[in-house]
């Protein structure tokens, strides 16, 4: 264990909105943040004690960042593996440089979920002319080709309708490291936001359900309606990643649902997630706090809500909007600071409140 | 109206544990702060985009500071009066100089309330012999004799038991004027946080019970348990405050309930309180949001309850104990960053949260 006191510095990778709401909630127990961010505006720097402006590749300025802090953390899975040995080499790194290893990569992350007993969608690896003959026939189509490794600048998928666009599409993702994904018959995306602390300690937030508008995420509706044993199932799920990853922080894992009712994991990110905004207003301690406890080595937060939330995205100029949101009852407005409304850019979000057991259906 | 939207920037005067929670609030609100303090290392620069060490008399750091903000607000109500004007010469200051001028005067203050039918605690002005004499008539002893002005380190008060000591005691005081203060027969301290917007939309925060040991405010139980005439009688007269000043942001109104039910103003402070902490963790919107968004003509919040609450200060050393108080199911530690842990000294507190309904009597 090693304890990061009130008065100490949190440094964390990134800043935009998870970096500046991660900041916030150290700053509530006394935790001042170094941000680390190559842009020079980022959101997060509004609210910090101090902040690095500097590529993830410089690793001068990363050892000069890492001097500055007790422990550092990120708010993105596509960390660079170097900029994460740089660090860890001087200080603690959490969550750990071989989790966030495993689950950049889509092929290894699944692997690690099945090789659990975690059952995830079905997912096989293409990187030669033979493994894709072997996808094909493990996996099929329809299905989505993605390469496994995050980073390419938000492209690298292509939908696959028919065996014989699978090699073509191959080809158009020059033939990179990929995974073919199958799709599933899912009746919704679930998902849960889940915390372990050094000592061991984990701590889960409600399963939530999360709808997509454009494949990004829209609302998140808290807790989701869900009977007792998939409630239980998606805490087991969380809990036994964690655990296998021996992992310090907060994990979000998005998982489908099936028709009858299993879950198969989607994605796991090693982060808060943008489908845990709803426990800031929701819960006496949120995905943020949560987060800086583990890293910091303090005790985990009590996960349980105090109140049912919809959480909605408000997406480029939609934040415009924010005038009308603030005077609306029971809502709470998070607006990110962010200059420029681009489509389909995460500008804010409105999560509205209803008593326990009184969520509508959204 | 004048309305800072999200991206424009709040000046704040002082940067203690209030000007932090201010500037955490509107950075909720894609608002960035800016801290104007005499300290430099005052806890607010931590989590604020910019800041100023000076001292509230530098006139030059003064315009410099008002020209980087759109607003001007602040967190203690001793803000010297020539600061004021100066920065209202540049920007809006909310609340207005005017009701700061009031309310930094014990006696025009309580005069205030008095003249439009509030009812105050007994008080009368020592400013000579003469009215040193007809305060013993008016209030008598025992009563508190207490300086008009506030802002003199902290002192200022003295115990008045019988009617020889009121000279005596006057003298002491450097013959200052005083406000002599009639002892009240109450039964315990209420308090309400109100808010009034610019467009004068008025909304107040539940009615609260605080508790006192050693001067020093150490539990905070919400809602006060009340009649429903208690609670309307407190929000008519804070109402009513806020309209008479033509108020802008958030104002605590303290009480004393006397045994047969009457509430009797016994001090006003036009900024967050101490009292309103539970609402950071109790309301949708807390005081500290609520007073940002009134001084930028933003819409009030809801400021209805999700949860009952009981706020207990950490003062001193009780802030070494975060380690256990982080621990406890249903409660927000929070922590304020200040270095010295001096007795009595506002380290942090703790907001432990109850359904609705169900908090205990503390």
């Amino acid at each position: 264990m090693s304890v990061v006191p009130p008065g100490g510095t949190i440094g964390i990778l990134g800043g935009g909105q998870l970096g500046r709401m991660l900041a916030m909630a150290a700053a509530r127990l006394g935790l001042k943040c170094a941000i680390y961010a190559p842009e020079k505006d980022a959101p997060a720097f509004q609210v910090c004690d101090s902040h690095v402006v500097a590529p993830y590749g410089d690793h001068e300025a990363l050892v000069a960042f890492a001097r500055g802090v007790d422990v550092v953390t990120y708010e993105f899975e596509n960390v660079p593996g170097d900029a994460a040995s740089v660090l860890s080499g001087l200080k603690s790194v959490r969550p750990s440089p071989r989790a966030l290893s495993v689950i950049q990569d889509r092929f290894q992350e699944k692997s690690f979920a099945r090789e659990r007993g975690i059952a995830t969608t079905p997912f096989a690896l293409i990187d030669s002319d033979a493994s894709l003959l072997a996808a094909l026939k493990s996996v099929g189509t329809p299905s989505v080709l993605k390469t496994a490794r995050l980073g390419y600048d938000g492209k690298g998928q292509k939908m696959v309708r028919a065996n014989d666009q699978l090699a073509p599409a191959w080809d158009e993702l020059n033939r990179v490291p990929c995974i073919l994904e199958g799709f599933v018959d899912f009746t919704r995306e679930l998902s849960v936001m889940a915390a372990r602390g050094q000592n061991g300690q984990v701590a889960c937030f409600d399963l939530v359900e999360n709808r997509h508008e454009n494949h990004i995420l829209r609302t998140t509706l808290a807790p989701a309606k869900a009977s007792q044993r998939v409630k239980a199932d998606a805490a087991r799920i969380a809990t036994d990643l964690l655990e296998a990853f021996d992992y310090v922080g907060v994990m979000a894992v998005e998982m489908f649902e099936t028709r009858d009712g299993r879950l198969l994991v989607n994605e796991i990110a090693p982060r808060v997630h943008n489908s845990g905004h709803w426990t800031i207003d929701g819960c006496v301690v949120s995905q943020f706090e949560q987060h800086i406890r583990a890293v910091a080595g303090w005790p985990l937060g009590d996960p349980s809500r105090h109140s049912d939330a919809v959480m909605t995205n408000l997406l480029g100029v939609e934040i415009d909007a924010w005038r009308a949101a603030a005077a609306e009852p029971n809502t709470a407005l998070h607006h990110y600071g962010k200059g420029e409304a681009r489509p389909g850019r995460k500008m804010g979000h409105v999560t509205r409140l209803y008593p326990l057991g009184l969520r509508p259906d959204g």
